[in-house]
């Protein structure tokens, strides 16, 4: 038996035992290492819902974790027992014509773990123990490599992705609006490809200190500055914050042909200035998840190229998800927080 | 002397006569072939000014023109007397960090000919005689291209540029909404680029069928069709109608990591569903005049791989400049209005 | 019972009778429509092999080619029986890196028809009935297309291919050398996406009319014209000929900057001026196979954008299969010569 | 009076006393800061040409220098007398159609310092003081960055260059042939565009052992390994060795449908796989000087985002030039030489 974290619906998180699912002869049975609760998981926790996904089973969420090996199927090659592994959540189809594009993440047939997006729903990894398909498993051999840093792998690709939106910016400056878990990635993604200076924004100084931790080089208070003096400072604009304040920072702060990149959850209706778009030949360009660059941030972790430790706040057992959630809501005493299994070791993490 | 059309200010057009400028080494004395009003030109006149652009002194508008060379500088070597050429309205500096990066339409120290954006104005070619440097002309020998056809490739470079900003469109579906020159020019430059099947949007039948006779495959009443029936439809949207309704109709027949080229010029703010944008993980580009498609563009209409003698709607002499702007305004009789040289005989037009 | 065409090793081509394949819930039995006859074919034939993929077992070939529907599996929804198909014969894994990002025609795992690129051979459709997966088919409901027509859209996938690896051709220069098929397909592909003027080279002149025929400006005899003459005057050239000389054309005849896409088959090594292509900064970029191109070319095929038509030297039967190839052998006397099912009428062809 | 060292011919170098330009209004007079040798001035010292320059009338070499401002005229404002100087010494038109599409690098009417192309020639940087239009330099504000520091600008931009050529490589494995400067420079690069892992390949020790100073994860004695072990590991190889055996390297190990950069200078003429590029959908690109590049060189030595420090083994002042240019022949002494102004003192170099 195993517990699991269930969300039936808002406010309503419950754990429950259950029995993994049986393991075919590509699957891997494995433990929870470490699992980031994300703004997704907290929509759901808080709602019941992330937009037009509505919980209609209980669903179990978490999609950002890493496992360690306890079995696997007779036809496994990819893994052994014992090894962690990197968890990559989404299953694209493999043949609609966004998978043959190369755009995986915009699948029409996508699967993706912690997810009430189908029905019935992706169930994700904030449980003890879990079947996998070995397709989806990177082993991490480097023993200094946590747990904890695997399962930043996702939220790491999702920076990566909005990075890798906005094409090349060795030798450019990019701002990114909110130093939150995501924002903080913008900013690792930023500098891994070689942006010659990151500027970040926030209205919370523990946020603006986070991301001169992981790498900006300039901070600011978006609620003490004026709009006047901050235009044509960026050629690329990461919007990580969800806010439309944010937005217009990006909007008037990025330089005429730049690119601003929606990354963050905004309300569905906003006010935008879409003369001065075209007018400024700007790009605005949305980034949704992540596909290639899944692979890109465990490497990156495996190697250190990044160091995404700072980033972990707090690692509590999934026993305790409730109080994890709570933690997770509140920007002033958290970045990322992990639920770890009850029975892994504090070392390992 | 010359016969020039002035603008004092709003609805204040005048017939003035003037001397051209002298003739420097590398400039060349034109005579006026043909000039299309565009809708800048018809929103000095109206208004007095386009969005920030304010007229502070008479401004000779048009940029839109063909000419015949009368007579050239000792240096001269691009022209010769009684040549007919396309005339690119478009100076950057070639300096600027936007210039060495290949994007000259969005030069810091951009002179466009026939705009207020500068002061003292950069006087446009709206007149009956005018200087030109050499480098702002291209011979066009051919002699059954008529000048009419020539000054039509400024407006067509505006649809090849919207067309460059989309990125390949070769063997996907185009969407146009609206079907006047912009439109319509945008029509031809999807066709031109490999289009598989382009889609034109409005609500003037005549637009619709001027947009057919330039090669859209499918034409719609934006007002007689649901959005529901009219989702995931194209791979590029091309807004050229400048309405949010339009721009909403963009949106929603967009597919998912398609993209959305705003060329038609919108109110300051309107309502956006940036959520949407960035979970459909759409591109809304801005598409600011022409580059390199100037040429592109004089090439095509040399060629005849494209026709443009359909959109002109009606050439009518300098001296009956007021009529020809009040009949450009009315888009129930018109599509692309010219004006041409009083002493131009007509088969050469 | 069924005809099939079958190579042995080389020279040695056999008609055997067959019978087709147990039909699975998601395939579809055809019928051959027509069947072009490819480079690769040939050197099957002439060789037994096509570089390192040799016979080793009885291969039909055949990998271009149109079907008819005669019966379809219990779970078939994307055609019916009596339908035109148009049959893509690439199958990628949808599983790899190359799959992930978007470049199909490198799969890792490809099973190619009419290939002895794997082993059992991936048996191709020259042969009278043949069952397919129904993934592969694209149903061509427009009675005017032939089913000759609908064969060349594997061919025009490569032309287009070339043209998609050029990047975007709009108001650039095209250099194609070599006048058969595939140089004819780029001609056209060249064409269709906006290239400004498009030339060809070759030793042959029924292939510079033919060339011609299909939308090249300007032909020229390579054997008549000096390298001097033909310096900087293409953006792109797309060497389809295949051979050292033609290859030398391409560049010397590319201004600096530009882009030569190989697609034609070459000796495995010849003398290069890598030191040139440093200097004039060249990108020079194989073409392989199709991808995302064959939808495209199904696509132009059908609305007779492009008209392949005049590419179709002759249709034989399969039973004169040798006749078949020793034409499509003699380029002096064919382009592209096909086979047709024994029992198809001659008006539906 | 000031020190110049001139060629006039092969192995014909000379110091000579001159006296600078007179300074016009946009002019800056500069005292050499660092002048590194290049291997463009290597060929120049030892045949008197590189490939078609020919020094005909006596040349003073050195692209790659920093300054110190002497004096300004009367209308300068980029910089002030004391101040450190990066100087690009690129001079692109602005208007030619190369100079138009953003490759400034390819400009038809390039001027470029320490050149022969241009007849006058355009005369270089190794002397002690001479004048620069102020468009050339970026003032170096930051204390502890050293003229020895700023003087790798060029040679930077030369690795920015070549990885800029090869696109995006966030997350790739790039092989880099040569542990020169160049090489060095682009280890530098790609690491700073993110890539994941960094191969360097060279015969020599001592080159290696610089590569992995300056960011190489793995060294490779190319005479030491087998192709056959060396195949499908490079998403993108930079041929920075310029020898016929290391393109043969970069050719096996670099995967299905990556790219090679060919930066280094080749023989005129070498054997080559076009056909396996063909199909393996290879990439083969030239990289030839840099363009935006250099200010983005110029910001990464200002910020020590990368380190080029250990690049630089020796500085001898101007009027030991004939050993510095011994010196730096030797690559088995040394990496970077460069000349320094006899009268500047050396903390500050």
């Amino acid at each position: 038996m195993s517990i699991a974290c269930l969300i039936h619906g808002a406010l309503d998180l419950r754990l429950e035992q259950e029995t993994p699912a049986p393991l075919g002869p590509h699957d891997v049975l494995l433990r929870l290492g470490a699992g980031g609760i994300c703004g997704s998981d907290l929509h759901y926790y808080q709602h019941g819902r992330v937009g037009a996904f509505v919980v209609r089973e209980p669903l179990v969420p978490g999609h950002e974790a890493s496992g360690i090996v306890d079995a696997v199927g007779a036809e496994v090659t990819r893994v052994k027992p014992g090894q962690k592994v990197a968890i990559n959540p989404s299953h694209p189809c493999g043949r609609c014509d966004y998978c043959h594009e190369g755009r995986g993440n915009l699948c029409r047939q996508m699967f993706f773990l912690g997810s009430a997006s189908v029905f019935p729903h992706a169930q994700g990894m904030f449980r003890e123990r879990f079947v996998m398909g070995e397709r989806q498993l990177t082993p991490v051999l480097e023993s200094e490599i946590t747990l904890g840093e695997i399962a930043c792998a996702e939220p790491l690709s999702i920076g990566l992705h909005a990075i890798q939106r906005a094409g090349p910016v060795l030798g450019e400056t990019v701002l990114v609006t909110g130093g939150g878990t995501i924002g903080c990635m913008s900013v690792i993604a930023a500098r891994l490809a070689g942006a010659a200076q990151v500027i970040v924004c926030d209205i919370n100084d523990r946020a603006l200190a986070m991301a001169r931790t992981v790498g900006a080089d300039r901070t600011i208070r978006s609620d003490q500055v004026g709009a006047a003096e901050f235009a044509d400072v960026a050629h690329v604009s990461i919007e990580a914050a969800g806010s439309p304040a944010a937005l217009a920072t990006c909007l008037s702060a990025t330089r005429r042909g730049g690119r601003i990149i929606q990354v963050g959850t905004l309300p569905p209706e906003l006010s935008f200035p879409a003369n001065s778009l075209m007018a400024r030949e700007l790009d605005y360009r949305g980034a949704f998840r992540a596909h290639l660059e899944f692979d890109w941030a465990v490497q990156a972790i495996r190697s250190r190229r990044v160091d995404v430790r700072p980033l972990i706040s707090a690692q509590l057992p999934l026993e305790r998800s409730k109080e994890a959630f709570e933690l997770a809501l509140d920007r002033t005493r958290s970045t990322k927080v992990q639920l770890v299994s009850p029975t892994q070791p504090e070392q390992h993490r």
